[in-house]
């Protein structure tokens, strides 16, 4: 065999070095930096950055790109003044579900924090997916995802306002929205369709999530509708791609 | 409102800009050159670096930054010595159906590229998966994935060779693998896992692919089994995360 069956199955073929062979300087340190960190093990400490380029024998600008891109794909953490490896993904699954469902399935306590509650006119656009006519009041709700304390993400959710029309006085936005529908209005969900791509945060969504600004992140557009089958609200959650992966069951 | 409603619903609000209001100068010309795109439409031909840099008071430096995340999240496309505007990302279902079929039903040409098909000796971390003992033979079909002669993913399936006897020589690499299971082995698909997540494609993987190294993409592993419910393959899909979205409906 030319390449390793043996590692991880799932993993890039080859250890990721093309057919003729010439490897980028910065990719080679970041395979044997990828091998430390197996043996350090998840919250394990990096060795500083100076004897890191001593032991690969590269420059400190090469070493410095694959942490760089070690970090972007979620395998190391900055942890304030030293760097670690990090744990595996959360693996959320994608379900009507909420993501409080979802999170504390993976045994992490779920939060939210508020950025914004807002209510405006609905413009064209989006009064077909919230079931209005353009110009009726519409609520945009915005918050901070957390993961045991963690900023994790940022949701965006509109939602007509005759649907919800307290929502700013009676509902407690450090709480679970789905809860709130089901529990206090009887709303229940019956389907979705959802979208899935990756972006790249703006600098409002990074400085929010507390992530830096070219950290690839996952987009899911979400547009529900009751169990009537009547539209319902439109959902824009943006994870941090170094920290979520997403799971289904195809049938 | 503080902030225009008007715009795209599912894009981020404030235009990205943070409440302390300072913006990065390369994200304000990015924020300008992405209304420019609108006025162009797909296709249309982007004016030269150093027109931009003038028009939006930028220096070189910052315009190229604009443009580059432009490029990675796909709203801009290199072509021969031009940049223009691309058109909207693919949206393949997360289905059991193939990459063909999920392809053709956007109205696009599906192909493939062999790059490598291998028999090996199946290591204990993959034998679950297939259904074998740990050291029975097994396939490793590796192939480019393309959409209208473009390159757009790249596959490695992985599958017990008791289950495909006469891959090599029987099985036309630029086919439907799922074509040939169903249709000359009569194997049906019962359901499978999926875990999607954004990663960077390895220098290989760029490669094979034609992208630039920082490419983020979407990695799909798959694990599906046969209508008997017995493990049948592992899937590692990589798509261009400039090109592709993925879509699903929950019930």
């Amino acid at each position: 065999m030319e390449f390793l069956y043996g590692q991880h199955p799932g993993a890039p073929v080859r250890s990721g070095i093309p057919e003729h062979g010439r490897i980028p300087k910065y990719y080679a340190a970041k395979v044997e930096i990828a091998a430390l960190l197996e043996e350090l093990g998840e919250g394990g400490l990096l060795p500083a950055e100076r004897d890191l380029a001593l032991r690969f024998e590269v420059s400190r600008e090469t070493l410095r790109q694959a942490l760089r891109e070690l970090v972007l794909e979620g395998r190391l953490r900055r942890l304030g003044r030293g760097t670690v490896v990090a744990g595996p993904k959360l693996e959320q699954p994608l379900s009507l579900a909420s993501y409080t469902e979802g999170v504390r399935g993976q045994g992490r306590e779920p939060g939210r924090r508020l950025v914004q509650l807002d209510r405006f006119a609905c413009p064209d656009a989006l009064a077909a997916d919230l079931g209005v006519e353009a110009g009726d009041a519409a609520w945009h709700l915005e918050r901070v995802l957390l993961a045991d304390d963690e900023r994790v993400g940022l949701e965006s959710t509109y939602i007509a306002a005759a649907r919800v029309p307290d929502l700013d006085t009676d509902f407690e936005p450090d709480s679970s929205f789905y809860g709130y529908l089901r529990e206090r209005l009887g709303i229940g969900f019956g389907d979705a369709d959802e979208r899935l791509e990756t972006v790249l945060a703006t600098p409002r969504e990074a400085l929010l999530i507390g992530t830096p600004g070219a950290l690839p992140m996952i987009l899911i557009h979400r547009l529900s509708r009751d169990a009537a089958g009547r539209p319902l609200e439109r959902v824009r959650s943006l994870y941090r791609g170094d920290r979520f992966s997403f799971t289904t069951r195809l049938g």
